[in-house]
Protein backbone atom coordinates (compact mmCIF):
# COMPACT_ATOMS: atom_id res chain seq x y z
CA UNK A 1 0.00 0.00 0.00
CA UNK A 2 1.57 3.22 -1.16
CA UNK A 3 -0.18 6.71 0.62
CA UNK A 4 1.31 10.37 -0.36
CA UNK A 5 0.19 13.54 1.37
CA UNK A 6 0.49 16.68 -0.26
CA UNK A 7 -0.85 20.46 0.14
CA UNK A 8 0.73 23.95 0.39
CA UNK A 9 3.33 24.30 3.30
CA UNK A 10 0.94 25.14 6.55
CA UNK A 11 -1.56 22.78 5.73
CA UNK A 12 -0.25 20.33 8.34
CA UNK A 13 1.40 17.47 6.24
CA UNK A 14 4.05 16.60 8.68
CA UNK A 15 1.14 16.18 11.26
CA UNK A 16 -1.35 13.77 9.70
CA UNK A 17 2.08 11.53 8.36
CA UNK A 18 2.93 11.06 12.07
CA UNK A 19 -0.80 10.30 13.22
CA UNK A 20 -0.97 7.93 10.12
CA UNK A 21 2.17 5.77 10.92
CA UNK A 22 1.11 5.73 14.59
CA UNK A 23 -1.90 4.43 13.56
CA UNK A 24 -0.21 1.98 11.18
CA UNK A 25 2.30 1.16 13.27
CA UNK A 26 -0.18 0.69 16.25
CA UNK A 27 -1.81 -1.87 14.19
CA UNK A 28 0.98 -3.61 13.34
CA UNK A 29 1.69 -2.68 9.87
CA UNK A 30 5.25 -2.42 8.73
CA UNK A 31 5.93 1.32 7.42
CA UNK A 32 8.46 3.15 5.48
CA UNK A 33 8.32 6.88 5.66
CA UNK A 34 10.10 9.21 2.89
CA UNK A 35 10.24 12.55 2.14
CA UNK A 36 10.39 13.50 -2.21
CA UNK A 37 12.51 15.63 -3.00
CA UNK A 38 15.03 13.73 -0.57
CA UNK A 39 15.22 10.30 1.04
CA UNK A 40 18.21 8.28 -0.67
CA UNK A 41 21.74 10.06 -0.85
CA UNK A 42 21.15 11.34 -4.34
CA UNK A 43 17.94 12.81 -3.40
CA UNK A 44 18.80 14.93 -0.66
CA UNK A 45 22.29 16.35 -2.51
CA UNK A 46 19.13 17.39 -5.14
CA UNK A 47 16.74 18.64 -2.64
CA UNK A 48 19.43 21.24 -1.35
CA UNK A 49 20.07 22.49 -4.99
CA UNK A 50 15.96 22.51 -5.13
CA UNK A 51 15.64 24.35 -1.87
CA UNK A 52 18.64 26.07 -0.27
CA UNK A 53 18.61 29.63 -0.44
CA UNK A 54 20.94 30.56 -3.35
CA UNK A 55 21.68 33.25 -6.59
CA UNK A 56 21.71 30.11 -8.24
CA UNK A 57 19.37 30.23 -11.25
CA UNK A 58 17.13 27.52 -11.86
CA UNK A 59 14.54 27.92 -14.45
CA UNK A 60 11.12 26.16 -14.04
CA UNK A 61 11.76 22.99 -16.65
CA UNK A 62 15.01 22.32 -14.94
CA UNK A 63 13.28 22.42 -11.89
CA UNK A 64 10.96 19.46 -12.61
CA UNK A 65 13.58 17.50 -13.93
CA UNK A 66 15.32 17.70 -10.87
CA UNK A 67 12.59 16.99 -9.07
CA UNK A 68 11.91 13.93 -10.89
CA UNK A 69 15.38 13.07 -10.95
CA UNK A 70 14.98 12.73 -6.97
CA UNK A 71 11.57 10.83 -7.02
CA UNK A 72 12.80 8.60 -9.67
CA UNK A 73 15.55 7.64 -7.31
CA UNK A 74 13.08 7.09 -4.45
CA UNK A 75 10.59 5.07 -6.43
CA UNK A 76 13.94 2.74 -7.30
CA UNK A 77 16.09 2.78 -4.25
CA UNK A 78 13.23 2.92 -1.72
CA UNK A 79 9.59 3.16 -2.37
CA UNK A 80 9.44 -0.26 -4.97
CA UNK A 81 11.45 -2.11 -2.81
CA UNK A 82 9.49 -1.82 0.58
CA UNK A 83 6.09 -2.40 -1.92
CA UNK A 84 7.66 -5.35 -3.07
CA UNK A 85 8.03 -6.29 1.14
CA UNK A 86 4.67 -5.81 1.82
CA UNK A 87 5.59 -2.45 3.29
CA UNK A 88 3.22 0.39 3.70
CA UNK A 89 4.62 3.73 2.19
CA UNK A 90 3.47 6.90 2.91
CA UNK A 91 5.78 9.90 0.93
CA UNK A 92 5.53 13.27 2.12
CA UNK A 93 4.84 14.88 -1.64
CA UNK A 94 5.04 13.36 -4.73
CA UNK A 95 4.34 14.05 -8.56
CA UNK A 96 1.25 15.82 -7.36
CA UNK A 97 3.53 18.91 -6.27
CA UNK A 98 5.07 19.06 -9.61
CA UNK A 99 1.44 19.03 -10.91
CA UNK A 100 0.32 22.09 -8.67
CA UNK A 101 3.59 24.18 -8.06
CA UNK A 102 5.75 23.81 -11.80
CA UNK A 103 2.34 22.93 -13.44
CA UNK A 104 -0.41 25.09 -12.37
CA UNK A 105 1.75 27.73 -10.67
CA UNK A 106 4.78 27.80 -12.80
CA UNK A 107 2.83 27.55 -16.33
CA UNK A 108 4.02 24.57 -17.21
CA UNK A 109 1.24 22.10 -18.90
CA UNK A 110 -0.09 19.46 -16.67
CA UNK A 111 -0.13 16.19 -18.64
CA UNK A 112 3.37 16.49 -19.46
CA UNK A 113 4.51 16.70 -15.82
CA UNK A 114 2.57 13.49 -14.99
CA UNK A 115 3.65 12.04 -18.35
CA UNK A 116 7.35 12.72 -17.20
CA UNK A 117 6.82 12.00 -13.60
CA UNK A 118 4.97 8.42 -14.97
CA UNK A 119 8.67 7.61 -16.83
CA UNK A 120 10.41 8.63 -13.78
CA UNK A 121 8.48 6.21 -10.93
CA UNK A 122 8.23 3.33 -13.72
CA UNK A 123 4.72 3.99 -13.07
CA UNK A 124 4.31 3.35 -9.67
CA UNK A 125 1.81 5.94 -8.18
CA UNK A 126 0.24 6.50 -4.68
CA UNK A 127 -3.01 4.20 -4.07
CA UNK A 128 -4.40 7.26 -2.52
CA UNK A 129 -2.62 10.58 -2.28
CA UNK A 130 -4.21 12.77 0.51
CA UNK A 131 -4.59 16.49 -0.33
CA UNK A 132 -4.74 18.96 2.35
CA UNK A 133 -6.46 22.04 1.09
CA UNK A 134 -5.58 25.33 2.53
CA UNK A 135 -5.96 28.82 0.94
CA UNK A 136 -2.73 30.42 0.50
CA UNK A 137 -2.85 33.65 2.90
CA UNK A 138 -3.79 30.80 5.40
CA UNK A 139 -1.13 28.69 4.96
CA UNK A 140 1.37 31.72 4.83
CA UNK A 141 -0.12 32.75 7.99
CA UNK A 142 0.61 29.09 9.53
CA UNK A 143 4.15 29.21 8.31
CA UNK A 144 6.48 30.93 10.61
CA UNK A 145 9.71 29.35 9.73
CA UNK A 146 12.24 30.96 7.12
CA UNK A 147 10.98 30.31 3.78
CA UNK A 148 12.90 28.24 1.16
CA UNK A 149 13.65 29.49 -2.35
CA UNK A 150 9.89 28.30 -3.27
CA UNK A 151 8.20 29.11 -0.32
CA UNK A 152 9.48 32.99 -1.27
CA UNK A 153 7.22 33.39 -3.89
CA UNK A 154 4.13 35.17 -3.52
CA UNK A 155 0.60 34.67 -2.69
CA UNK A 156 -0.84 34.95 -6.55
CA UNK A 157 1.55 32.38 -6.98
CA UNK A 158 0.31 30.35 -4.55
CA UNK A 159 -3.45 30.60 -5.27
CA UNK A 160 -2.71 29.08 -8.40
CA UNK A 161 -1.12 26.25 -6.65
CA UNK A 162 -3.75 25.18 -4.53
CA UNK A 163 -5.94 25.31 -8.02
CA UNK A 164 -3.62 22.68 -9.11
CA UNK A 165 -3.90 20.69 -5.95
CA UNK A 166 -8.04 20.82 -6.27
CA UNK A 167 -7.44 19.65 -10.26
CA UNK A 168 -5.57 16.43 -8.86
CA UNK A 169 -8.91 14.31 -8.24
CA UNK A 170 -9.46 14.82 -12.41
CA UNK A 171 -6.20 13.80 -13.21
CA UNK A 172 -6.05 10.80 -10.88
CA UNK A 173 -9.72 10.02 -10.72
CA UNK A 174 -10.65 7.87 -7.73
CA UNK A 175 -7.11 7.89 -6.54
CA UNK A 176 -7.05 11.72 -4.58
CA UNK A 177 -8.31 12.52 -1.63
CA UNK A 178 -9.31 15.99 -0.93
CA UNK A 179 -9.34 17.52 3.03
CA UNK A 180 -10.01 21.08 4.45
CA UNK A 181 -6.96 21.41 6.43
CA UNK A 182 -8.78 23.69 8.59
CA UNK A 183 -10.38 20.82 10.34
CA UNK A 184 -8.80 20.23 13.46
CA UNK A 185 -5.95 17.50 13.12
CA UNK A 186 -7.92 14.53 14.80
CA UNK A 187 -10.85 15.32 12.15
CA UNK A 188 -8.69 15.04 9.15
CA UNK A 189 -6.45 12.43 10.77
CA UNK A 190 -10.07 10.25 10.80
CA UNK A 191 -11.14 11.62 6.87
CA UNK A 192 -7.59 9.85 6.25
CA UNK A 193 -8.11 6.50 8.10
CA UNK A 194 -11.96 6.36 6.25
CA UNK A 195 -10.70 6.73 3.13
CA UNK A 196 -7.70 3.97 4.02
CA UNK A 197 -10.65 1.73 5.00
CA UNK A 198 -12.66 1.58 2.03
CA UNK A 199 -9.49 0.45 -0.24
CA UNK A 200 -9.95 -3.38 -0.88
CA UNK A 201 -7.42 -5.02 1.30
CA UNK A 202 -7.42 -2.89 4.39
CA UNK A 203 -9.62 -4.40 6.88
CA UNK A 204 -6.80 -5.21 9.05
CA UNK A 205 -6.30 -1.33 9.49
CA UNK A 206 -9.72 -0.72 9.81
CA UNK A 207 -10.54 1.58 12.48
CA UNK A 208 -13.73 -0.72 13.83
CA UNK A 209 -11.45 -3.48 13.51
CA UNK A 210 -10.42 -4.85 16.78
CA UNK A 211 -6.74 -3.89 17.32
CA UNK A 212 -4.06 -6.69 18.31
CA UNK A 213 -2.51 -4.15 20.90
CA UNK A 214 -3.78 -3.35 24.17
CA UNK A 215 -5.56 -0.39 25.11
CA UNK A 216 -2.98 1.77 26.65
CA UNK A 217 -1.21 2.03 23.03
CA UNK A 218 -4.27 3.20 21.56
CA UNK A 219 -4.99 7.07 21.11
CA UNK B 1 23.01 28.24 -35.90
CA UNK B 2 23.20 25.45 -33.29
CA UNK B 3 25.27 22.33 -34.04
CA UNK B 4 26.53 19.74 -31.50
CA UNK B 5 29.31 17.06 -31.36
CA UNK B 6 28.66 13.82 -29.44
CA UNK B 7 30.04 10.10 -29.61
CA UNK B 8 31.83 7.66 -27.36
CA UNK B 9 34.78 9.32 -25.42
CA UNK B 10 37.63 9.12 -27.57
CA UNK B 11 36.13 9.41 -30.54
CA UNK B 12 37.87 13.25 -30.94
CA UNK B 13 34.74 15.44 -30.04
CA UNK B 14 36.98 18.33 -27.91
CA UNK B 15 39.37 18.41 -31.04
CA UNK B 16 36.80 18.65 -33.92
CA UNK B 17 35.11 21.54 -31.55
CA UNK B 18 38.00 23.40 -31.50
CA UNK B 19 38.34 23.14 -34.91
CA UNK B 20 35.33 24.19 -35.84
CA UNK B 21 35.20 27.29 -33.23
CA UNK B 22 38.35 28.31 -34.62
CA UNK B 23 37.19 27.86 -38.55
CA UNK B 24 33.89 29.75 -37.59
CA UNK B 25 35.57 32.42 -35.68
CA UNK B 26 38.07 33.22 -38.63
CA UNK B 27 34.83 33.74 -40.35
CA UNK B 28 33.70 36.27 -37.98
CA UNK B 29 30.98 34.49 -36.69
CA UNK B 30 30.20 34.86 -32.61
CA UNK B 31 30.53 31.65 -31.48
CA UNK B 32 29.51 30.62 -27.95
CA UNK B 33 30.89 26.34 -26.68
CA UNK B 34 28.80 24.51 -23.73
CA UNK B 35 29.15 21.58 -22.73
CA UNK B 36 26.75 19.00 -21.61
CA UNK B 37 25.97 18.15 -19.04
CA UNK B 38 27.43 21.60 -17.70
CA UNK B 39 27.29 25.35 -18.73
CA UNK B 40 26.07 27.18 -16.07
CA UNK B 41 25.89 26.96 -12.24
CA UNK B 42 23.36 24.04 -11.45
CA UNK B 43 25.09 22.09 -14.24
CA UNK B 44 28.31 21.91 -13.36
CA UNK B 45 26.82 20.83 -9.85
CA UNK B 46 24.84 18.62 -11.28
CA UNK B 47 27.61 17.19 -13.54
CA UNK B 48 29.44 16.41 -10.56
CA UNK B 49 26.96 14.29 -9.20
CA UNK B 50 26.66 12.22 -12.09
CA UNK B 51 30.24 12.02 -13.36
CA UNK B 52 32.14 11.80 -9.91
CA UNK B 53 33.27 8.59 -8.52
CA UNK B 54 31.25 8.07 -5.73
CA UNK B 55 29.75 5.45 -4.08
CA UNK B 56 26.02 7.00 -4.73
CA UNK B 57 23.59 5.22 -5.96
CA UNK B 58 21.91 6.53 -9.37
CA UNK B 59 19.57 4.46 -10.95
CA UNK B 60 19.03 4.95 -15.12
CA UNK B 61 16.00 7.08 -14.88
CA UNK B 62 17.27 9.13 -12.08
CA UNK B 63 20.71 9.97 -14.16
CA UNK B 64 18.64 10.41 -17.58
CA UNK B 65 16.74 13.30 -15.60
CA UNK B 66 19.69 14.84 -14.07
CA UNK B 67 21.17 15.17 -17.32
CA UNK B 68 17.77 16.51 -18.55
CA UNK B 69 17.82 19.18 -16.02
CA UNK B 70 21.45 20.21 -16.79
CA UNK B 71 20.38 20.70 -20.02
CA UNK B 72 17.39 22.59 -19.59
CA UNK B 73 19.20 24.86 -17.81
CA UNK B 74 21.68 24.91 -20.19
CA UNK B 75 19.05 25.67 -22.83
CA UNK B 76 16.92 28.72 -21.27
CA UNK B 77 20.20 30.24 -19.66
CA UNK B 78 22.74 30.12 -22.76
CA UNK B 79 21.51 28.02 -25.76
CA UNK B 80 18.31 30.01 -26.30
CA UNK B 81 19.43 33.60 -25.41
CA UNK B 82 22.61 33.01 -27.20
CA UNK B 83 20.53 31.92 -30.64
CA UNK B 84 17.98 34.81 -30.15
CA UNK B 85 21.50 37.07 -30.67
CA UNK B 86 22.40 35.45 -34.14
CA UNK B 87 25.44 33.36 -32.46
CA UNK B 88 26.59 30.19 -33.41
CA UNK B 89 26.38 27.50 -30.49
CA UNK B 90 28.45 24.74 -30.42
CA UNK B 91 27.65 21.63 -27.69
CA UNK B 92 29.59 19.22 -26.60
CA UNK B 93 26.75 16.62 -26.23
CA UNK B 94 23.22 16.92 -25.97
CA UNK B 95 20.15 14.96 -26.09
CA UNK B 96 21.35 12.23 -28.61
CA UNK B 97 23.81 11.24 -25.54
CA UNK B 98 20.60 10.01 -23.40
CA UNK B 99 19.38 8.52 -26.59
CA UNK B 100 22.56 6.34 -27.21
CA UNK B 101 24.00 6.08 -23.09
CA UNK B 102 20.97 5.25 -20.96
CA UNK B 103 18.41 4.62 -24.23
CA UNK B 104 20.55 2.05 -26.06
CA UNK B 105 23.03 1.09 -23.22
CA UNK B 106 21.05 1.30 -20.17
CA UNK B 107 17.32 0.07 -21.81
CA UNK B 108 15.61 2.24 -21.59
CA UNK B 109 13.05 3.01 -24.45
CA UNK B 110 14.48 6.19 -26.65
CA UNK B 111 11.61 7.65 -27.95
CA UNK B 112 10.40 8.12 -24.33
CA UNK B 113 13.85 9.66 -23.61
CA UNK B 114 13.46 11.70 -27.14
CA UNK B 115 10.22 13.01 -25.93
CA UNK B 116 11.59 14.00 -22.41
CA UNK B 117 14.48 15.78 -23.92
CA UNK B 118 11.98 18.01 -26.37
CA UNK B 119 10.53 19.17 -23.30
CA UNK B 120 13.40 19.65 -21.18
CA UNK B 121 14.94 21.95 -24.14
CA UNK B 122 11.56 23.38 -24.89
CA UNK B 123 11.95 22.33 -28.45
CA UNK B 124 15.09 23.73 -29.32
CA UNK B 125 17.23 20.81 -30.93
CA UNK B 126 20.77 21.02 -32.92
CA UNK B 127 20.88 22.33 -36.71
CA UNK B 128 23.33 19.78 -37.08
CA UNK B 129 24.54 16.94 -34.54
CA UNK B 130 27.87 15.24 -35.40
CA UNK B 131 28.38 11.58 -34.86
CA UNK B 132 31.70 10.57 -34.54
CA UNK B 133 31.72 7.08 -34.85
CA UNK B 134 33.96 5.00 -33.04
CA UNK B 135 34.12 1.10 -32.50
CA UNK B 136 34.50 0.42 -28.25
CA UNK B 137 37.89 -1.38 -28.18
CA UNK B 138 39.18 1.52 -30.25
CA UNK B 139 37.59 4.14 -28.05
CA UNK B 140 38.79 2.80 -24.91
CA UNK B 141 42.38 2.51 -26.30
CA UNK B 142 42.42 6.01 -27.54
CA UNK B 143 41.30 6.92 -23.72
CA UNK B 144 44.40 7.09 -21.30
CA UNK B 145 43.59 9.34 -18.62
CA UNK B 146 40.87 7.78 -15.43
CA UNK B 147 37.63 7.16 -16.15
CA UNK B 148 34.58 8.84 -14.93
CA UNK B 149 31.69 6.80 -13.19
CA UNK B 150 30.29 5.95 -17.01
CA UNK B 151 33.20 5.39 -18.61
CA UNK B 152 34.09 2.55 -16.09
CA UNK B 153 30.84 0.45 -17.50
CA UNK B 154 32.31 -2.31 -19.76
CA UNK B 155 32.91 -3.13 -23.23
CA UNK B 156 29.72 -4.72 -24.55
CA UNK B 157 27.61 -1.63 -22.84
CA UNK B 158 30.26 0.88 -24.94
CA UNK B 159 29.21 -1.74 -28.22
CA UNK B 160 25.53 -0.72 -27.31
CA UNK B 161 26.14 3.00 -26.60
CA UNK B 162 27.77 2.92 -30.49
CA UNK B 163 24.69 1.26 -32.00
CA UNK B 164 22.49 3.98 -30.36
CA UNK B 165 24.50 6.44 -31.72
CA UNK B 166 24.49 4.45 -35.42
CA UNK B 167 20.39 5.08 -34.98
CA UNK B 168 20.61 8.37 -34.28
CA UNK B 169 19.66 9.68 -38.33
CA UNK B 170 16.67 7.45 -37.96
CA UNK B 171 15.63 9.72 -34.95
CA UNK B 172 16.36 12.79 -36.39
CA UNK B 173 16.55 12.07 -40.26
CA UNK B 174 18.55 14.78 -41.93
CA UNK B 175 19.79 16.47 -39.06
CA UNK B 176 22.15 13.60 -38.15
CA UNK B 177 26.07 13.51 -40.05
CA UNK B 178 27.83 10.28 -38.82
CA UNK B 179 31.54 11.09 -39.23
CA UNK B 180 34.07 8.11 -39.16
CA UNK B 181 36.49 9.11 -36.02
CA UNK B 182 39.50 6.81 -37.41
CA UNK B 183 40.26 9.22 -40.17
CA UNK B 184 42.80 11.99 -39.59
CA UNK B 185 41.55 15.22 -37.75
CA UNK B 186 41.70 17.31 -41.04
CA UNK B 187 39.42 14.98 -42.86
CA UNK B 188 36.80 14.45 -40.18
CA UNK B 189 36.98 18.30 -40.14
CA UNK B 190 36.71 18.82 -43.61
CA UNK B 191 33.31 16.34 -43.61
CA UNK B 192 32.25 18.71 -40.71
CA UNK B 193 32.45 21.76 -42.57
CA UNK B 194 30.88 20.37 -45.86
CA UNK B 195 27.65 19.42 -43.90
CA UNK B 196 27.72 22.74 -42.55
CA UNK B 197 27.95 24.58 -46.73
CA UNK B 198 24.97 22.34 -47.23
CA UNK B 199 22.48 24.25 -44.55
CA UNK B 200 20.69 26.67 -46.22
CA UNK B 201 22.16 30.53 -44.86
CA UNK B 202 25.42 29.39 -44.57
CA UNK B 203 27.37 30.29 -47.68
CA UNK B 204 29.32 32.98 -45.81
CA UNK B 205 30.92 30.34 -43.56
CA UNK B 206 31.30 27.73 -46.67
CA UNK B 207 34.88 26.25 -46.90
CA UNK B 208 34.68 27.82 -50.67
CA UNK B 209 33.68 31.02 -50.03
CA UNK B 210 36.21 34.07 -49.47
CA UNK B 211 37.51 34.72 -46.02
CA UNK B 212 37.71 37.97 -45.01
CA UNK B 213 40.65 37.78 -42.70
CA UNK B 214 44.24 37.37 -43.59
CA UNK B 215 45.73 33.96 -45.48
CA UNK B 216 48.03 33.87 -42.37
CA UNK B 217 45.28 33.44 -40.09
CA UNK B 218 44.08 30.43 -42.28
CA UNK B 219 45.05 27.00 -41.77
Amino acid sequence: MFFAFDGIDGAGKSTQIERLVGYLRSRDRSVVVCRDPGGTALGEQVRKLLLDHSDMEIGVRAETLLYMASRAQLVSEVIEPALRRGDTVISDRFISANVAYQGFGGGMEADRIVSIGQWATAGIMPDLLFVLDLDAPAAAARLLREKDRIESRGLEYFERVRDGFLRLPDLWPGRVVVIDARLSADEVHDRVLQAIAELPGTSDVSPTAPSNRGAGEQR
